[in-house]
């Protein structure tokens, strides 16, 4: 439908709004495509709910490619199937909550797994039913602690999101890569650049998980990625451990005296001092950093546990978080130490004289997990469990062995890739979509089990594929934007084109409506700027802010059949006849 | 797009929902469009959200023809706008509440007057900017006592919701008139049967109102309408007052003894004992009874009232309730009675031997509205003011008068038509459309004020014009449908052609598919049952159950190019050409 811009509702901003943060966020209110309502909640202006329905187009038509079908979802739902997945309590401040007039719990739905698992039980009961992928575009509400950056990290935003049923391992896999792929065409249409990094599957067990991440300074997300090929969330990168070093002949292990060592530097200083290699200094990264931690698990017990890795890392928090979930990590107490004397501290280390110190079947029966740097046949200098003392030459895997390895070191540019690509670097990017293997652990919690082709119940195995259509367009409009404004792909643009006709001859404006009409008759979807008492340049203005990529000028050379066809991207003006506006728009 | 019913998310139920109060909520569910998540709150299956798709497509494409532009609102909302006008508290338990992570209060809005008035008000500042009518097609939310009924009445449900923003009357007046004749198009196109009824327009101040309610027994409205095309809700019904009778030599009030006299039917029945008329029998009509009410009002104050009916009729809660809105009616207590003596209980009346007893100038103070029957020279036969004692050919006009009429008796079948179309009859209905002026209310309470032409401030006036979509949807259902299913109109039919593929015949399936296809490519939405193993009975049971208007079957005739035509309303089958059925549905 064209649009007339003297009675289209939209205004234009001079000002930026107070709180926008980000590029998106103060071109698309002040465009007049959105407006603010409560931090995080937005409404959403014509000229922004035509570019959104031109994404969830786009979205609907790769879904249906894909085989997925739609159906749509309750905003508002009971407790009851949350309280069986745990999802209800884990998620925490996180959503809202509220109660019905009959104080019945409910929520406003962060994400739909629950009650899509629950409507396939309700209808399916064999694998002939599958496989089946449905999938809603939805509007979501998160309680965001910092809800900012406009409709990117919105509280209520728009989301599409499908859900796979399969009865076999091998059917999830292809599920998913129908998914995967028609996630690949849907942001080639939207124009959005992205990268598929592997990512943490988490609390799920393991199960395949990619997101596709937008690459942006303003991201939220750090990830990694190789020349060669390799990408990462930096919770799912995985270390590359070295080779073991064969043990036969290594020297046995020294203690030596290291009072006031409170740091690994004055560690590090006090060693090359008083028992110097011969070879080169000893650095930190000959040091091992044993960091206690208690994990906090679901069913309430709190465990102690020690991570060691090399004394030139620090532990990263969210990595660590990753490698413990679902149980939580809190930090050590003084309590604790209290309560384990075999932990020295200050001067902890796997071993001691009198024997090991950590490991389920040290003294201190205090599970021990390592870096994998931390590779058999590898020496260490660490604390001796005995105040004021360290110890160098302990050989991993001689001297001390770990009960496992976790990944909890922070990643370095540079550090390996796993697959052997080379070096990695570090980016910035925002999530704007995520294909999940979440295999059998909603169908377990609630019961979704089919007959198999031998008449045995199996449970079914699931996949779960989320794109924010909200969060995507403030994508589009902060990739695609300049200083004059908004800059849409073709694709998604609100308008075909922009007309401007400029000047106060009627009849110019008399060919513009014409040109509109017939535009519109050869399907070319037009907002026209008709407003008589405008000055040209407010009206050039406002069609850079808006952003639509084609712009034809009408003005003094309308009566002669000429007008002018302006690239908003390429800032390029050229003379058209306006009788071949039409054919010219078609071709694209 | 096409569909096959091998991998259709569809199964149909044998048994009806345990729930299920009304047809279109059985059939919806069994035929699988819709499924139950909570009381009131459903999620919609492909079948039914393609049925929901058109009903939407219709309503915007008229929407759009009327002029009125498209925004979307969220439907989490923070509390203020809603105190500004009263309606946070007014709504009492009707809605949904919640608190944000920061104590903040918000609710699930039940309607966006407030929302769309600040937007204008955000952007808009002449009466230049104007007319402007907005509208949404969103989900809203209302916490219903006893959420029924399906779709028909839920707690979460999808409306249509324009607003109209004009600076003079005259303009509120083309908007609404726009809207309404918008919605007789919707309707028509919908294929609903409606009647527009005069509403009540309540506490918002008289402006006009009117109701678009679609007949049916399942109504929760009752309205009345003429033969001579008179239609209103039972509230909005005004009584046709007869005319003022001379009072010039009418005779004087007679008092006479009434013990044991509780009842009009006990009074009657004494009077004719006692004091018979020479001409006819007293009958019930010809005594006033006197009810009194304690109103309380918003500002927390409590007025006793007294309404005087003829005593052949009652009192009818809703249109008392409507007619002193925004106060709430109570009964009056013991402890009123008490404090008013001048008020003798069962013997109240406007007269007493020593003066006028009831209304503002009266001896009492209490304000006494009369039934408008009670015309100036009008005799009636009421209590006395004196225990034991009643009075006859009481005057009104001359020994009464009430201090204004009142609406709040109870409407009969064959009451005159107040535009003089003759008599009324009552009907039930449920309201499928809502068009209202709104006036000022909203633009006042929330400051939205535009320049006009002499550069005064003048204050907005607004309309408000609402279309229950999922209820539209419910009712269609139900009109439509009869003992072996659903049968839609071909307008929001979820599919254009059912392709019913019977027998094992390799061969028939495999023109079914080319077929399908042809009709595809012709634009022809088909949804084929394709399932190889499924016996023609229970094929044609399940077509008949989803409702799609026209079923092809393909069975023996296939290989000599003849299906059979089934026409699901009248029940028809004819042979027709495969060839031709393109062409044949084509002309539709």
């Amino acid at each position: 439908m064209p649009a007339r811009l003297s009675t289209f509702f939209v205004r234009t901003l001079r000002e930026d709004p107070a709180d926008a943060e980000v590029t998106s966020h103060r071109l698309l209110v002040r465009a007049g495509y959105i407006r603010r309502q409560a931090p995080g909640i937005f409404a959403w202006l014509p000229l922004g709910l035509r570019v959104k329905a031109k994404v969830e187009a786009i979205i609907r038509e790769e879904m249906t490619a894909a085989g997925a079908q739609e159906v749509h979802f309750p905003a508002l739902l009971p407790r009851e199937p949350y309280d069986l997945t745990g999802r209800w309590e884990e998620y925490g401040d996180g959503i809202f909550r509220l109660k019905d007039r009959k104080d019945g719990d409910y929520l406003l739905a962060p994400t739909h797994e629950e009650v899509f698992t629950l409507l396939v039980k309700d209808l399916y009961s064999s694998y002939k039913d599958l496989p089946l992928t449905i999938y809603q575009i939805q509007d979501k509400y998160r309680d965001e602690a910092r809800p900012r950056a406009g409709i990117l990290r919105g509280r209520e935003f728009t989301m599409k999101d499908a859900y796979s049923f399969d009865w076999s391992d091998e059917g999830l896999e292809e599920s998913y890569q129908a998914q995967r792929a028609a996630y690949e065409r849907i942001f080639a249409r939207l124009g959005l650049d992205y990268v598929i990094v592997d990512a943490d599957a988490g609390a799920m067990g393991g199960s395949k998980s990619e997101e596709f991440l937008h690459p942006t300074p303003i991201g939220e997300d750090t990830f990694v990625r190789s020349a060669g090929g390799y990408a990462a969330n930096v919770e799912a990168f995985t270390t590359l451990a070295p080779d073991p070093v064969p043990i036969d002949g290594l020297p046995e292990p020294v203690v030596f005296d290291s009072p006031n060592t409170p740091t690994i530097a004055t560690l590090v200083e006090l060693a090359n001092a008083e028992v110097p290699r011969d070879d080169r200094p000893w650095t930190a990264a000959d040091t091992l950093k044993n960091v206690v931690l208690a994990l906090r698990h679901l069913d309430g017990t709190r465990e102690l546990v020690v991570v060691g890795l090399p004394g030139d890392r620090d532990v990263d928090l969210k990595r660590l978080e990753v490698a413990f979930q679902p149980a939580e990590v809190e930090a050590a107490t003084e309590a604790d130490f209290d309560a384990t004397p075999a932990l020295v501290k200050g001067y902890i280390g796997p071993w001691s004289p009198t024997g090991p110190i950590l490991g389920f079947d040290s003294a201190s029966r205090i599970r021990f997990l390592l870096d994998p740097r931390i590779a058999d046949g590898t020496q260490w200098m660490t604390g001796a469990n005995i105040h004021e003392k360290h110890v160098y030459g302990l050989v991993a895997g001689r001297d001390f062995t770990g009960d496992g390895f976790v990944e909890a070191a922070e990643v370095r540019e540079g550090d390996p890739a796993p697959d052997g690509s080379g070096p990695i670097e570090t980016a910035r990017g925002t999530e704007i979509g995520h294909v999940f293997q979440l295999g059998r652990k909603y169908a377990d919690a609630l019961g979704l089990q089919v007959l198999d082709p031998n008449g045995k119940l199996v449970t079914v195995t699931m996949g779960s594929y989320g794109i924010g259509v909200t969060r995507n367009i403030a994508l589009i409009a902060e990739q695609s934007s300049d200083e004059k404004g908004l800059l849409w792909p073709e694709a998604v643009s609100p308008f075909d084109l922009h007309l401007v006709a400029t000047g106060k001859d009627q009849t110019v404006y008399e060919i513009a409506d014409r040109l509109m009409e017939e535009l519109g008759a050869a399907g070319i979807d037009v907002l026209y700027d008709d407003r008589p008492k405008v000055s040209p340049g407010v009206k050039f203005g406002d069609a850079e802010l808006i952003g639509i990529p084609t712009i034809l000028i009408v003005g003094r050379g309308a009566a002669d059949g000429v007008g002018e066809l302006w690239d908003r991207r390429t800032g390029e003006r050229r003379e058209i006849a306006l009788d071949s506006v039409g054919a010219e728009l078609g071709r694209r």
